[in-house]
């Protein structure tokens, strides 16, 4: 549906395709549960019905969207379903994508202030409002010392703060000549994949990013944290680098942040911290406990995107001193030179990470920080986690299940007393099932099951057909 | 308005706020041209006009929608007004928004195939089809031994591609050991800022980014690559990247891509072109003499974000060989093995870049591509470009004005015969008119302005007024 002469949709046309798309969202969700949760398809299966080649002629929205039901549907894996356990959640809200939808109508670009200053000003007024919401310290606040900017993931945050860091330890000079210094860098066993990824990006080098043994409850341990650094800076090497984790993505492990916070001011080392899906539980003062320390970070991260109802991406990245990261990043060509960024007046955030260009993601933030109110934040999380509390319950009334840990916010990671072997065949038959999608790990060498409660629309009734759902087919795989 | 018991918004008050967002963003489009610009509000503006601290208690749509037109829209610069012509198009279109609201309401997360196989399918589909429609080679496409996929920008495309060039060149030692190698990249002295920071972050150093002179177009001369290249190697440095751009940012130079070619075989180097902006062009077979000896690159990159009516964010990249690239990036923790990955039988996205997560970007440019057609995407850069020459000829045939380089697309750089301070107080002018936006750079050190078409909505009467309008603020600002 076009206009025959311009080729374009017209303004008229889009308000019926879109009140039409809004229906189709709508009674997505409304349906989401006949929906086999993790996509059954084999590899090659959609790729196989969609044309070799691009279409000359112009195409109508109507084909294209029976093309969505058709090919695309039976190719998705419903994040959005309430027994999505898989993971971690990334979960969205209507308000969350009224936001995108006014981001993608506006369609600005937020590179610099001048590119938009509503981009930029409300991107920092709610980064501040939610270094209140959090209970995280004052510096990270914009009229402090610090600032907030969303990042797409918390990948790219680390690998921002590990360039920052990088700088700062080397005095500019890595940025000048090269990654060439003694640098090392420091995580735990449990500590999320993307540091390491990131070390290797920075120029850092897989072989001084030192893994530091964790605890029973997968905690790093600093006691041997500290060691190690002595151990390295007695070798000649300049430790720059540390990432503590809220929440490790296998098991929700808390490093004890205050301990190596306190290491890290010893010796001068920037430290990151890492709290990309638990950071959201901080939104329930109950819960801050977990982050005492959390006023020795440089930089910290969270994604409301994950559990915040915010939809992808959406991760926050505060930083306690922005002038490392500005000196680091910053390029002034010709042609982006502007007068408020000359007198430096603004926040250009193309200077607070990678990438150059920014689309308008604060509004989906404003939107629903705005819509749940604080009120409505705290009563989902406490959700979420007394689900996660009861779903722990069963597992220790249950003669056959154990926990691996004890879980402080919304992961239980469980196992079924049988081998490795059969933990795997119970998950694979409950995803294959398509009635719920759960994922697993390893901890201690052993293979153990994630139910990752954090689902917009998971219910007390859901938690209890997943756990009706494994014992159930407990028994089948018990009894082929 | 939301559900009291849960906070969330219903599906049914999600089909009315829809729809009312339909309507506002369709209003947006019939009267954009009523609002300046470039937005006209002071540093602190905005921020100012939001509270110092969030909402305990929700707040309806109808609130947060009042806000968006009181303290948001002045605020924004209309960068798909038909009157920006300002640094470059970031152009969007109905039914790419269209194809970001259904990415938004389905809410996947396309990390891995398994995560939503449809994500990574069509997307590798899209990337072959554009293969086709740009006249790209081959060796690109995911049947041969290359394949697309989808970054957020340019920036962080040429990052990937220099670190996937810095592990073939040290054979994965610098992911290892660091980035200790004595390597050396090459650019010219137009290239993007990108190239620069990319260096820096993946810890090449500045000091090893040599910058090429450019000849009277702007271009690289090739043979003094060749002769810098000689002279590092003789040195003792390893070259191991050149960037080559079709259409650079400050005046839409075409560097020789098939010499730089030649130059980058017989010495082994990566080259990757960069075409972000102008890499449009070549959907028209008539513009690909422009990107002759794009078979010679090892990665590609150009943004349908830009000047393909697809919104931000959206950079498509390409590269020859991708093992080069997985093997750069592959980390496998325990939590994201899954049977698909185990056996190859499938691309794994998040081993295509920096980020873990990923969006379903590839819907938008599906919907784009299956809107238009060729033909409708023909048609548009055809007649950007066809409005470009007529402007051109009206500078030409001015005695006050002169262009500082022969546009081959869609910018034009010119400037008014009399001083730097004049061109930069009459583009100001227009700009704090309200009635378009258009930019400067600097060319062989003198001020040029920049009329960059490509708006979706431009039409030949927005360029005549823009041409009205610099006659009509030359004799202002030269009779003030």
């Amino acid at each position: 549906m076009k206009d025959k002469e311009t080729f374009h949709m017209s303004p008229s046309q889009f308000r019926e395709e879109g009140k039409k798309m809004i229906d189709w969202i709508a009674d997505y969700y409304e349906n989401i549960e006949n929906y086999p949760v993790l996509s059954q398809v084999e590899p090659g299966e959609i790729i196989g019905q969609l044309p070799d080649s691009p279409p000359l002629k112009g195409e109508s929205m109507d084909k294209m969207m029976d093309d969505v039901n058709k090919v695309i549907m039976p190719g998705i894996t419903h994040w959005q379903s309430p027994d999505f356990y898989a993971f971690f959640p990334a979960n969205t809200s209507f308000p969350a994508i009224l936001g995108e939808m006014l981001s993608s109508g506006l369609g600005v670009q937020g590179m610099i202030w001048a590119t938009s200053p509503a981009c930029t000003e409300l991107e920092t007024r709610v980064m501040d409002w939610l270094v209140e919401m959090l209970g995280l310290p004052r510096k990270f606040k914009s009229t402090s010392t610090g600032g907030g900017v969303i990042q797409d993931t918390a990948s790219t945050s680390v690998l921002t703060a590990i360039i920052a860091a990088r700088e700062k330890a080397t005095q500019f000079e890595s940025n000048a000549k090269g990654a060439r210094q003694k640098l090392t860098a420091y995580v735990s066993t449990q500590t999320h994949s993307s540091v390491e990824k990131a070390i290797k990006m920075a120029g850092i080098g897989k072989e001084n990013l030192r893994l530091i043994e964790v605890d029973k409850s997968f905690a790093m341990q600093s006691n041997l944290l500290k060691e190690q650094i002595g151990k390295d800076i007695k070798e000649g090497f300049i430790p720059f680098f540390v990432c503590a984790t809220i929440g490790t993505t296998s098991s929700n492990a808390i490093d004890p942040i205050k301990e190596i916070g306190k290491i890290c001011k010893e010796e001068n080392i920037w430290l990151h911290v890492d709290a990309a899906m638990s950071g959201t539980a901080m939104l329930c003062p109950e819960n801050r406990k977990w982050q005492e320390g959390v006023d020795l970070a440089d930089s910290y991260c969270f994604n409301p995107h994950k559990w915040m109802f915010t939809n992808f991406d959406c991760d926050c990245f505060w930083i306690a001193d922005r002038k490392h990261l500005i000196n680091t990043f910053t390029i002034l060509p010709e042609y982006l030179k502007n007068k408020a960024t000359e007198e430096g007046a603004v926040f250009d955030y193309r200077d607070w990470h990678v990438q150059l260009g920014r689309r308008f993601r604060s509004l989906k933030l404003w939107f629903v920080i705005r819509h749940y109110g604080i009120e409505g934040l705290q009563f989902h999380v406490r959700k979420h986690i007394n689900m996660a509390q009861q779903f722990t319950e069963w597992i220790n009334q249950s003669n056959d299940f154990e926990l691996a840990i004890n879980p402080p916010f919304n992961l239980v990671c469980f196992r079924h007393k049988a081998s490795d072997e059969f933990n795997m065949k119970l998950m694979n038959a409950i995803n294959e099932s398509g009635k719920a999608f759960l994922t697993h790990t390893k901890l201690s060498g052993q293979v153990v099951l994630r139910l990752s409660i954090g689902q917009t629309n998971t219910e007390e009734k859901h938690v209890e057909e997943i756990w009706e759902l494994i014992k159930k087919f407990t028994i089948n795989v018990l009894n082929p």
